[in-house]
């Protein structure tokens, strides 16, 4: 059995180890497609926030309390980076993960593509599932908002300063995805995505991480008009995003804060839309999707064992 | 009174540290005009060994007992480097030191020249003397060695790769300035150069330090044509180099390891060499170089204060 995952960062690592487990347990492969709208250079390295959590996750290398960042992290150059007054400030990068910006830097810088760069990188990890970033090109997500710093017109700031420098919380319009109309599907996207027995939408932000993979141009056309059944799993439990800040995304385009909410806004593949199948906790099992199978289940992701159940129940589910 | 230095790395930085103390007493400006022919690109950062020594020395962060690097300095991405396999893995940059490298290299790829990106880093080290690259050119300097990796033809490699991968000790038949002839010196370098009252050629390596500085087009010109009385201090003691491996680097020159050898390679400026002063060490007061005012005192650097009676003493012979 061949199972592709579309994920984002924190949530998407946790999920898909979960996803390995259970593809452990049946002999299956799994390929997860990565969102790189959250990548930006800091300090000259390229920094792929969400490729690396869930490299480092699967890895044994991931922070297993803050979510991010390497385990046993230090922060020698940041504080040095301050004493030189070098901008931006209020993001931050430990002195063990600096190492794997290095690395991926002079690789990009040499030429060779990110997910080139991504596999080599996952030689030392030996994440158990192969990686690939959803594109090699440009594709940023920038919030469109009014400009904190100025005079409250109108201005797109890269997804990163609205998330951590801002919180989340300042006025914001909408979310562009920069370059994406110019942007490829990494080689190997739609051949995994093409010979998939099951695609699995991980339980990551459906604006800011799923959104941008499937904004790439011929993407989400492999997804919708492939034969492999499409299951989602809902970051939203009893109203509440488990983690991050997706209900501040999902208030930007208006959608409700709810495991129905979601599920309407990837929709139903009978209308256009992605879904075959929809997982939600037993707390939204009165959820409701048009032409949406829906299931509820435990989503707690509190060990490998319990996201490998949702994993079964969610291929159950077809 | 205005004192311009040219200096190599560790030795230019502690008799800079001497320079800069007799010139408080004096109420002098002191330019130190600085090698560039062992920078390099390392993980894609820019190190300038020589600068930053100078720097941190002046500035007061330097490793005390190492020579070269930052006090209290870790190796957090060092090793994590080493666990990617990345190479080269015979150059260490310690975590401190590699936010220096993280402000240069991104300043230099904004287009700043290694002038520009030196006196911003020195604001926040305050070093008290003017630091100026030799250049802001690529100006590297190789050895051409018998390949020790393989067939023993001639091979040019970079000057860190021979002096700390190979310790100076392969076979080696000369040295290269690669760039020289289309680099051009520093903003400011011939303007300090052409109102020195005196230039200092600090004890560092002759062959090295101080011959790159040189080779840069317009510049040894400028030294031996200005008015400016020109004093060396020998960077070897009783036939024996103070630190690093000048001896090595002589040798490959075919010029004895001497105070009177490397007074008689910069040479008397009647015969077109740089000198018109020479300061040795007690042990070398019978050292002659032809047409060169020569003086014995002691050049033990132990401290600031012996350093500046150096300086003095240089500064008297004129």
């Amino acid at each position: 059995m061949r199972i592709v995952v579309l994920a984002g960062g924190i949530g998407g690592a946790r999920f898909l180890l979960g996803v390995r487990a259970y593809a452990r347990q049946v002999g299956a492969e799994v390929t997860a497609v990565v969102n790189v709208g959250d990548d930006l250079y800091l300090h000259g390295l390229k920094v792929c926030p969400d490729l690396d959590s869930v490299m480092y996750t699967l890895g044994g290398g991931a922070d297993p309390e803050r979510g991010w960042g390497r385990a046993g992290e230090t922060w020698t150059v940041k504080s040095e980076l301050a004493a030189y007054g070098a901008e931006p400030t209020w993001f931050g990068l430990g002195d063990r993960d600096i190492a794997t910006h290095l690395v991926r830097t002079t690789m990009l810088s040499g030429g060779y593509p990110l997910s080139a760069v991504t596999e080599a990188l996952a030689t030392r990890w030996q994440p158990g599932v192969r990686l690939l970033p959803a594109t090699d090109d440009r594709l940023e997500t920038h919030a469109v908002v009014s400009d904190p710093d100025g005079d409250g017109a109108q201005r797109a700031i890269h997804f990163q300063e609205w998330w951590v420098r801002h919180r989340a919380d300042i006025p914001t319009h909408r979310f562009v995805f920069v370059g994406a109309e110019n942007a490829k599907p990494a080689p190997g996207v739609l051949e995994a995505v093409g010979a998939a027995d099951v695609l699995l939408l991980a339980p990551s932000n459906p604006v800011v991480s799923i959104a941008p993979i499937l904004a790439v141009p011929g993407l989400r056309e492999a997804v919708v008009d492939g034969s492999a059944p499409v299951v989602g799993v809902s970051p939203i439990i009893g109203g509440a995003a488990v983690r991050g800040m997706a209900d501040r995304c999902l208030a930007v385009l208006g959608v409700e804060c709810s495991a129905a909410g979601v599920g309407g806004l990837y929709g139903g593949r009978a209308a256009g839309g992605l879904l075959d199948g929809w997982l939600v906790a037993p707390e939204d099992e009165e959820t409701v999707v048009p032409d949406v199978t829906v299931r509820a289940v435990p989503l707690r992701m509190t060990d490998e064992s319990a996201t490998a159940a949702m994993v079964r129940a969610a291929l159950e589910l077809m």
